[in-house]
């Protein structure tokens, strides 16, 4: 325990801006990509996330990004303790993913339990996605790589791919993350729909919408129902947190970071991440268009993107199942192929991938109405739509994708393809007050 | 590892009739309970299951059980190893059993780790539930037992009674069992369905419905739907080997044994596997009724049996729920109180307890339809078939049972309540072929 009464280990002190290039240099991989001495080397404090330190560091030959976790959570203070020990999930995350989906997550230079400190290539000169799009920035290869990164690391560790005593192990790994997995369990199912400190929206103008939301008896059990498949369902190893803040673009390039919240769960959360921030967009648009600056193309785009996510989604995820079979089986123990190898059979497990599909496109639905609700009623915003400054305005969009978000929880079997829940939130802005 | 090949701990080593009483001596409480000195006490082997060494010994004051782990499956020999670690996992479920449901499991005296061995109480003069009913002895304790334990030991483990972070925990202590897991997964969701060399049927009699069960394309959907939520939903504690040969009785007494199977799986499991042995012995006992013993009386009373099991469940299962809430919440994260408060969702909570217990009968009887059919077409068969001599007679049972089988798997929502079921079952004795 330190003097805050916080949980550390022996050896744990965050770093700063002075001390951590003497500890870099210690370092020979990572001295070596800076170049230089230690004092040649630029360090910035970058962290605008809600938990950790985020150094960016600068030598003459190159950089590198350290983060760092604190034994609390950055945004609130030490009066909400968090784990340091989420850095050790990050980090299995991390090489999980950069496993299955070489490429699309940032290198691991180094990793210091001790320290609860992971040293990794800076992503440069990528920006997190959620700004560009607030600038309306389009990402031509977005939905190609974060297709490839959703289809990838959720087959391979699902029991499609993963034997049985390979992944038990892996969630029993896992299942020490609670803490993290506990912020979710309250802050997106649970909190937004009842009265909590946590809480904010924009007031006075939703106020009325806040209200319904909390006397809502059909979402309250959707939403709980969903919060009892994110208990209890180990489908994949999710990446739990995957919002548009945890996207890293370039034109060209695109990497998922920041897995602290990985675990064994359902997919769909994943999936659902991506959607519900999208959409969050979509309607923040509104809020951002002037008569120079018009966004009906970006939001044209935004819309197009959903569907390209769950389009593509859906048919790597099918090939990569098929791939599986006709190979004598991915390694997995679900639908074993030995039972599906005759004519009649392999007809009916290509039915039962489409129905497993379809499934899996209503719990992701489910948690994109989550997310959606969470970040307008919830602790956590997105800057979508807090960057809007006129308040009715602001409130006018967030309305419009709290309506959509409700719809889609309580009355998801009605979205039967993308398509239904694109034109919904296109029907959405249609009909709602200007 | 000994000669065999297999691994065994430092200072493991089978005990057997002669070296028994020696380590017996060395622990007090258990020397104690039986009275006398070494020399007095009598040791008989009678493990009668598939897996493990069983002792009884008695003494001048008393009896006590002894269960010892082999490294490999008895029934099979060296050549099938399996890991010693089952009886750790079998301790740790008898430790929450009796927490959850005490006076229904038999009572621990000792649990040596190195030895993988259980001294536990005689149960004495209980018998194995499945010889009773194959003579036709009722047990009118056992619905009232049966549906305690259940619902005990499931509502408790589930989210809707433990704590997130404390399951989880759990969950991951129990993830170490996937060698157990990996026999249910294997003999009891894969080997029926397709040509496999643990399988044996009553041949040539069932040829044609084994072959048939081959090549039913929705069926092999149907198991392999249910083999996913055994892969991979962490519901509940479950016993996972939950038959009438687990289950000692008295016309007092019902105690449940053998939990070496549990892991955190789906609740329908141990309910499906209570209904299903039931089930069997129900349509067994044509096969064991004479003129002088009639057995129509008998399988009336196994079917309101197994009415008694799903609606006695049932209730003390929402009994448990209600209460939690009633009391501000059981403790677990699941449908968390504070969203039920007023009334409209508090009535809405009632029906999606009601809902929640639907799905899970769904669950249960696709669950029940698996453990019928491994019983007659895979590898481990049930004496209340197999003691039937006549061929043709033992296989006309067997064939109506897989015949409801096939029908509760593949048309499980036709099943609305559990009168459905037993009116199925009647009807298939009615129809088939005597």
């Amino acid at each position: 325990m330190d003097a805050s009464g916080l949980t550390v280990p022996e050896g744990y002190a965050p770093k700063n801006e002075t001390s951590l290039p003497g500890y870099l240099a210690g370092l020979p991989a990572v001295a070596a990509r800076l170049g230089g001495g230690e004092s040649d080397w630029q360090v910035r404090e970058v962290g605008d996330g809600n938990l950790n330190l985020v150094f960016i560091v600068e030598g003459p030959a190159g950089g590198v990004a350290v983060k760092q976790a604190l034994p609390y959570v950055r945004l609130i203070g030490e009066s909400w303790p968090l784990p340091l020990s989420r850095a050790h999930f990050e980090h299995m995350a991390l090489t999980t993913e950069a496993k299955h989906a070489p490429g699309l997550v940032p290198e691991v230079l180094h990793y210091d339990e001790t320290l609860a400190l992971i040293v990794m290539e800076l992503l440069q000169p990528h920006i997190i996605m959620r700004q560009g799009m607030i600038k309306a920035i389009r990402y031509p290869r977005f939905v190609e790589a974060i297709t490839d990164f959703m289809a990838r690391t959720l087959f391979f560790t699902s029991d499609l791919a993963q034997p049985a005593a390979e992944k038990k192990a892996a969630v029993a790994a896992f299942c020490g993350n609670s803490a993290l997995c506990k912020i979710t369990e309250d802050l997106i199912f649970t909190e937004p729909y009842m009265i909590a400190e946590n809480n904010r929206w924009t007031s006075p103008q939703l106020d009325g919408i806040a209200r319904a939301f909390r006397e809502d008896a059909a979402l309250k059990v959707a939403i709980s129902r969903l919060k009892v498949k994110f208990l209890s369902d180990t489908q994949a190893l999710i990446h739990g947190d995957l919002h548009t803040g945890s996207v890293m673009v370039t034109q060209e390039d695109t990497r998922v970071i920041d897995p602290e919240f990985a675990f064994y769960g359902p997919m769909g959360f994943d999936i659902g991440a991506i959607i519900a921030n999208l959409l969050i967009n979509y309607f923040s648009q509104d809020g951002h268009a002037t008569p120079e600056d018009p966004r009906e193309d970006y939001q044209a785009w935004v819309l197009e993107t959903v569907e390209g996510v769950w389009t593509g989604f859906r048919e790597k995820f099918l090939a990569l199942w098929r791939q599986g079979v006709q190979s004598g089986g991915a390694g997995g123990d679900a639908y074993p192929a030995p039972l599906f190898a005759d004519g009649a059979s392999a007809e009916a497990l290509e039915a039962e991938r489409a129905a497993y599909l379809d499934r899996l496109f209503a719990d992701s639905l489910g948690f994109a109405a989550a997310k959606m609700t969470r970040r307008i009623l919830g602790l956590a915003h997105n800057i979508d739509l807090e960057w809007i400054e006129d308040p009715d305005l602001r409130a006018a969009c967030e309305t419009r994708c709290l309506t959509l978000a409700r719809d889609m929880m309580v009355n998801t079997a009605t979205y039967t393809k993308i398509e239904d829940v694109t034109a919904a939130a296109r029907a959405m802005r249609g009909s709602a007050p200007a």
